[in-house]
């Protein structure tokens, strides 16, 4: 017997048809002897509407009201996912994150969670009975409800099955498994069996977006282990295997690079000639930090005749501002020019196993150079090698790093 | 200055302009200085589409998880409203029942308030700030949310008026006010300003179906004085008097009647040559009460040959259950047989003035016969005088008993 939290996103309960195949899968976890707690999302779509409400009425909505409108999406997919299983014979009850309580932050609209008290759900999973918890909402220090951001859902559940002791958190969503990399792409890509949770984090924050990033760092953090499913295939049937994402101690085999990333909402910028100077760095990047703009990979060039180049990537949309910011600090920065691209694209090649195989990197970069693609940009991390292309070369890109490192499917 | 609970039913806030005109309504009354409370039903439609997926998932649906799910439609429209009238520059916040507390009992799905903790909203509003409060709602004895009841806004509004101490509980809906009939069969039937809480619950109870008839009991049982208006009509000029529900001490030119009510929704059953012995009112009537048919009107005829016929009314719908019931019990029973017509009307005339007038009754039945129209049930009550007549002659009995007492509009 295990103790299992079952979660499901908006996809999975967008009808009541769906909502019926929920609770059939929560019934065949109970019937194999498991003890179930199950977290959901709100119906596709609900969230959105709620939150277009909320920005018409105004555009700086107060937080707490906005929290107090989105959270109904899951509680009405609580109550209805009770009653299905309840009609499936399941014993269920329904848990809004007050009744828990499941207590996060007083930051409204991106809550963090600070403690689940697990012990009444424990004792009523004892009885047989399945909790079905309301996602990404919780109980604020000022007694008044909270939400965890969008994709919150996936720490809730990661955070419950941590507080409930669970062996494992299964998160049913619309890709049955993690893969090596996007299979739109990459029709050869692979699922993965395993995954270690650094080389997860990675993917995620990249762009395979198939679970939200604190998700994945709770997951780590309280050594949850958390596994990947589709809620569509098999719906009747047995398990279909999906992706365990664990510590990499559980990963016996493993590969040198788990997947290739892409992402293509990135743009550079490069701030020409500025004074090669001690502190230019916080001239530059202060201002964007205090504008809020991520700065992700930077290259600064060789120095010549007393100014160098400035090379970083952001997120494209942050571009005009951060333009904006930098003209705005031009008298303290004292540069030439800015230049900026719009049109690049970051590939990552990442696996835990780096940190113990050389010459990933140098297999990265031959690679791109059989197939004349221009590196503009170079980051490394322990277990990532990234590099900055023309947005253009993407699927080149990737398809030939996938078959370089022995990735595709047989 | 005043205290003021102002309440808005479901058509009034069907979408975000009706929201914005809700906040403006609610925006002039602060301003001129009241203190307000502001109770809230969901978006039209919004609690019946809860309640049909309810429904389609179990026909037997647990009632606490009914309650948790169209629960959510009443805290929608309170955050939205909230920011509205944030957006409008009035301080306000949402309050959902479980947040107040408003405390009631365990009936899941037809809850009664227990108690209503008002001092916290009563510190807020002394400071200025409008609570927003769901409406239909409750926090029940398990730490789990009811709700009231169809209908249960208006007796959310009634009981926070009671606990808040307020000087009037302003119900705004989609009629204008209380009518001396329905006027849309009378064009010449006439507001009412003022009408006695006993009266509205005759003719509420009878048909005119424009307040709960559980709030305008505890109106009565509390002396909250309840208005009734249009949120639709004036939206953004000075107030349009509704109809003011009050004890009858405060109405100070009494009418003999208030107004006529009619219900169509009836079905008579005559139960023939039942054996005229005691017990036997118990016998026809016990195993109806048991199937949880109401009975409404009821006539025993003179017993000839040591039988007799009993008459009784109940709602249409409850006939095939009602029948099936009796011919269950005919053994115990023993009559010959049973007579039903589902095409009658009842038509009633109210007024507190009753008590103090004679020839209320006489009028009607004169008035009938010389419209020909064949009385079939006589009921009476302190406050209202009751007839069963042929449905085709709803219309035509109205408008005449309308004009008889006087109650045409000039």
């Amino acid at each position: 017997m295990s103790r299992i939290v079952m979660k499901f996103g908006g996809t999975s309960l967008a009808d009541l048809d769906r909502i019926r195949n929920v609770a059939r899968r929560v019934a065949r976890e109970v019937a194999a002897g498991h003890e179930v707690a199950v977290v959901v999302s709100a119906m596709a779509g609900t969230t959105n509407q709620l939150v277009a409400w909320c920005q018409a009425l105004s555009p700086l909505h107060d937080a707490r009201e906005y929290d107090a409108v989105v959270a109904t999406g899951e509680q009405v997919t609580a109550g209805l996912v009770a009653i299905a299983l309840q009609e499936a014979g399941v014993d269920a009850r329904s848990w809004q994150g007050w009744q828990i309580p499941l207590r996060t932050d007083a930051a409204h609209g991106k809550a963090r969670i600070d403690a689940i008290d697990g012990e009444l759900l424990i004792a009523r999973m004892r009885q047989g009975q399945v909790p079905v918890v309301a996602g990404f909402q919780g109980l604020g220090p000022d007694a008044r409800v909270t939400t965890l951001g969008r994709g919150g859902s996936d720490t809730s559940a990661v955070a419950l099955a941590a507080a409930l002791k669970a062996d494992r958190c299964d998160i049913y969503t619309d890709v049955d498994g993690i893969y090596t990399t996007d299979p739109r792409m990459v029709p050869r890509a692979r699922k993965l069996h395993r995954i270690a949770y650094e080389e997860m984090l990675e993917l995620a924050s990249v762009g395979a977006k198939v679970l939200q990033t604190r998700s994945v760092e709770l997951a780590m953090k309280e050594r949850v282990r958390v596994q990947v499913l589709s809620s569509f295939a098999d719906a009747d049937g047995g398990d279909l295997p999906g992706s365990l994402v664990v510590d990499e101690d559980e990963i016996v085999e493993k590969e040198v690079v788990a997947g290739i990333a892409y992402s293509r909402d990135e743009a550079k910028v490069t701030v020409k000639r500025v004074p090669d100077r001690p502190g230019i760095a916080a001239a530059v990047f202060g201002p964007l930090s205090e504008a809020g703009i991520n700065v992700d990979m930077i290259v600064q060039n060789i120095s010549a005749d007393g100014t160098t180049d400035m090379t970083f990537t952001l997120g494209r949309a942050d571009l005009p501002r951060a333009r904006a910011t930098l003209e705005a600090n031009k008298p303290s920065i004292g540069f030439a020019e800015i230049l900026a691209d719009p049109d690049v694209a970051k590939i990552s090649v990442v696996g835990v196993g780096m940190r113990s195989h050389a010459g990933v990197a140098s297999t990265m970069f031959r690679t791109l150079a059989e197939k004349s693609i221009n590196i503009q940009v170079i980051s490394t991390s322990e277990i990532k090698v990234s590099v900055l292309i023309a947005a253009d070369y993407t699927e080149l890109a990737v398809r030939a790093l996938h078959t370089a490192y022995g990735l595709d499917a047989a």
